[in-house]
């Protein structure tokens, strides 16, 4: 019904291992968008808080959340890989690659790296690995995410099955990349927030973040809009209203968004987030809900050449409407427990 | 009963043609500014999102968006010419006559260009013509807007009415100006989002832009404050609440502007509202309503001296909580049809 | 139950006269932060909002609105002040020391200056003296507060308790200093908005300033973790629901912030707030309530050396859900009048 000219977007069948997009609209990133952030989010970490801070330890100014980057390089993905998708089902062997400043312009590109078709024949599982690049062409960002898209005709063919092999965690040697080398005797714990640093950490050590937030539509959707993200689901609730949830959903990037800026509470110092290993969005959120966090260190790592800073492996677990003074994950049996919407391993950085 | 020093607005009797208004607050466009606008609708075209995109096609760096400019111009005329507005009726001889670039301040003035009573002597038409000038002193907007505005007292005598004699359309020889001569070759299709040039569109053609925002209060009043706008149905809904609809009103800028943010899906490269050459509030817009928008192309013109680049004039027409597949507008005898929001007849320019 | 390296707020018996906190997160405030300010609240002042207005009576360009800095420098305190705070009591003594502008990075430090344990022994009020330094570590902001705080043990042991004697006003003599000398023959009164010069305020005026605006849950939420307040009383929902007012609670900042910017109608000239001599945040606001403000003019003052710039001693009153056109403020018998939420006290700058 809709003119040729409209973007319709991709179906299941439309997509073919070795396919690459290079997505539309490239974005410059500002300060604009930063204080947009902090309002949408409240973070404080100094390094990206303060253009003095930064300069004393070795960056150029503050550089921007690394999750801005994030967000602002899926939000370009979603006209060509999920405006059809049926569920955003997971990320792997994300890095942060290169800092970002304000004036940079990122862009990206998508490949096809995996298709199945699903039993039911009326949707399939696309893989693509995407990167942002910014205007020197340095890649910033590189991560896989799968989704769930519909078919536009249930009777096309399966394609041939290809399943990506992806890494379990991203290999901690190859950390830090976006990192300068840092004057750390300059990182003043004090305006930090916190005393603790790298080696204070230890596995198995499990931090209950303690604040909250409760979401607003407006909140969500000038967050999503930011980024440039299009997904309808997020905006329309004449539509929304007729299906399965009656509302508009959030954007899962907010709670990833959100529960990063309430870690500050407990891992100030984390002040870079490297990778993501893995990361789901295990329920929807919705206004109105309340989000907690959480998080549980892995695993900590050297980083290959690196004096100034080390990695520490969290999972950062997002609750909605109930605290997590008694961290809730898993329930007996393995599913997630009541309330958990964002299950997030992360690589992040510390000074030692 | 307010203080003498408050500012209670103009009424009908107030206005008499050839006074001319130097608007309060002249106004410092930032990369904030631009950040909060793609925050509350989602722009994607990529010559303002970009400044590496802009630079390699001829601009200095991205230019702000066009209706950025419109709604702080309009926003600083609020308080001398529409405090006391009951109906912002129509816009027409608009043009956009030059880029503007976050730096840049913006100041405001109008002259009154008609009156005429209304017939129950209680409220009366105001035309006046607009300019919008940056600090250079160069003209940056014009456009002729009219209003009814209430009188103070009904009794007062009624001005010879001056009904100004408005053109049905921008000629579009004089269009272009805020547009620098452009490098095409350098115009990337792939990342600005179509590939559709000016001459791929027909008079005739309609495009269903398919997506649509729904709209909260946070959303509209951070928006038209943003233009420092202070018309109160907008903001204070202790007193709307007295009043006909009950709530606050959305101001007809933010459709205006959604329903452009929309049409980028089957516009994409229509990168430049040029001018508008008639602009129509059909039905008001609260928050909760979602819009959507479809757009005519109503014809197509060279513009003289200019190989690069083309005009469109096209209706954008924002309807709400109703899908645009079967492209609304009118009913059989002309009434607009149900949802039907707003009737924007604009000049837009493409690459050639 | 939370980790220990989560920051739980100081608890009243933690605090003693001349302890000093170096508060966390310097900030850099830029021009996103000025946008979104402007969306937030709307304000015009012509200094704040227009570099081109500004240099031409002598500042470097725009400084930011002084209540941006009151705000940063504020919300840097709560983590370490009153993230138990049961009430926050009042301020005094607050001065503007030095005009900010984008690119300033801002930090803070408190020092304790008084405590006195309530006498139900739950809790105790701790008197603060804040100051704000930017990059050069010149103290941009200096004021008093004072809150209640929580014990954390009822039966620890009350301090000695220490009041400290604050001045009932800021002496005049010491205003100012935020003002650069001021070319007050550029300063154009039409385009700042109004006639009313500082001589022409007597004391004993009151202005209506009219205007109001309805706030909603995501632009004070937005505002608040703007400047990254993280008091949860404002954010968590879910836990505010369980308690007395059963919904999240407007941080005060925002009233002030509402009540400076409608205060231009009437006040448009005076475009600095030099001191905050008392405030009080009389009664809680929520969203959905509608602000209204006033201003009684109190006292004018020359200030020592200065020919360009007179000070208006004024009460600014924010009272919700009822306009001001009676200037609300006490009931007989002297208790505040129905609806007031806000008594501020301030040294507002005007040119003369």
């Amino acid at each position: 019904m809709s003119g040729s000219k409209t973007n319709a977007g991709h179906f299941f069948e439309d997509f073919a291992v070795g396919q690459v997009f290079e997505h539309a609209t490239p974005r410059t990133i500002t300060a604009g968008d930063v204080a947009l952030y902090t309002g949408l989010y409240g973070p404080r970490f100094a390094v990206q808080s303060s253009d003095e801070f930064a300069r004393r330890i070795g960056y150029a100014r503050a550089p921007v959340d690394d999750l801005i980057v994030f967000h602002v390089v899926f939000g370009k993905t979603v006209p060509d890989i999920s405006r059809n998708a049926i569920a955003n089902l997971g990320y792997a062997e994300c890095r942060l690659l290169a800092a970002v400043y304000p004036g940079d312009t990122l862009s990206a590109t998508s490949e096809v790296i995996g298709v199945r078709e699903s039993s039911n024949r009326a949707s399939g599982v696309v893989w693509v690995r995407t990167s942002g690049r910014n205007q020197r062409d340095e890649t910033v960002l590189e991560y896989v995410r799968w989704v769930m898209v519909r078919k536009r005709d249930n009777g096309a063919p399966a394609p041939e099955p290809v399943v990506p092999t992806l890494a379990e965690r991203v290999d901690p040697a190859t950390l830090g990349a976006a990192v300068p080398p840092l004057d750390v005797a300059n990182y003043d714990l004090e305006l930090a927030g916190q005393r603790h640093r790298w080696g204070d950490y230890a596995p198995g050590e499990k931090i209950d973040h303690v604040d909250a937030m409760t979401l607003e539509e407006a909140e969500h959707q000038i967050a999503t809009r930011l980024y440039q993200n299009t997904a309808k689901v997020h905006f329309n609730l004449h539509e929304q209203a007729q299906g399965q949830f009656k509302r508009r959903l959030v954007y899962g990037g907010v709670v990833m968004s959100l529960a990063r800026a309430l870690s500050f509470n407990g891992l100030a110092n984390a002040f870079h987030v490297a990778a993501i290993n893995a990361g789901r969005h295990v329920a929807p959120c919705f206004a109105g809900d309340t989000v907690y966090a959480w998080s549980e260190a892995l695993e900590t790592a050297e980083i290959a050449g690196r004096r100034d800073i080390g990695a520490l492996r969290a999972r950062l677990t997002a609750v909605k409407n109930r605290p997590c003074a008694d961290f809730p994950l898993r329930k007996e049996g393995g599913d997630y427990a009541e309330g958990v919407i964002l299950d997030l391993d992360l690589w992040l950085v510390l000074p030692r």
